[in-house]
């Protein structure tokens, strides 16, 4: 099992992916990442903030969050979409 | 002039906070805290990136980005909203 997980966060309802979270979290994982872009953004601060207060609460924190921009489009269309990454890590 | 300005992102076009960010820096703040909840999240994180991409190139940097979670609503209908604070502060 790998310690370092990813998970990227999109469409789908929140619970999702505060479910794939605890999931990594229970196979061994000692850190999981959650990805996003543009407007999923708020849903992947829910998720870890879900995470954090509820299902995993006392045992992970968030040792980082990153933003950033990143292109998208196809050449001639490209504009610019927001990212963001944080991290959720098991205390020992 | 305060040194640190607070802006509470809501629910104006994007824009209206790129601007209100400019002009604190223009001003002489030197770090701007964006503030947001819910589903403003998203975009507390566009206007910081576009100050910092396109505003204030090479003249500002995010020095910090912390999430959370806030009580809202009235006793007993209480629910946790997801709360993100960005630091953008005046490279020396």
């Amino acid at each position: 099992m790998a310690e370092e997980a990813s998970i990227l966060v999109g469409q789908k309802p929140v619970m999702s992916y505060v479910l794939a979270t605890v999931i990594q979290f229970n196979q061994g994982a000692k850190r999981v990442a959650l990805k996003a872009r543009g407007r999923a953004i708020s849903k992947a601060v829910d998720a870890a903030e879900i995470v954090r207060t509820r299902f995993l609460q006392d045992q992970v924190a968030i040792s980082a969050v990153k933003i950033g921009s990143e292109k998208v489009g196809e050449p001639g269309k490209e504009r610019l979409v927001s990212t963001i990454e944080i991290i959720l890590e098991k205390k020992v």
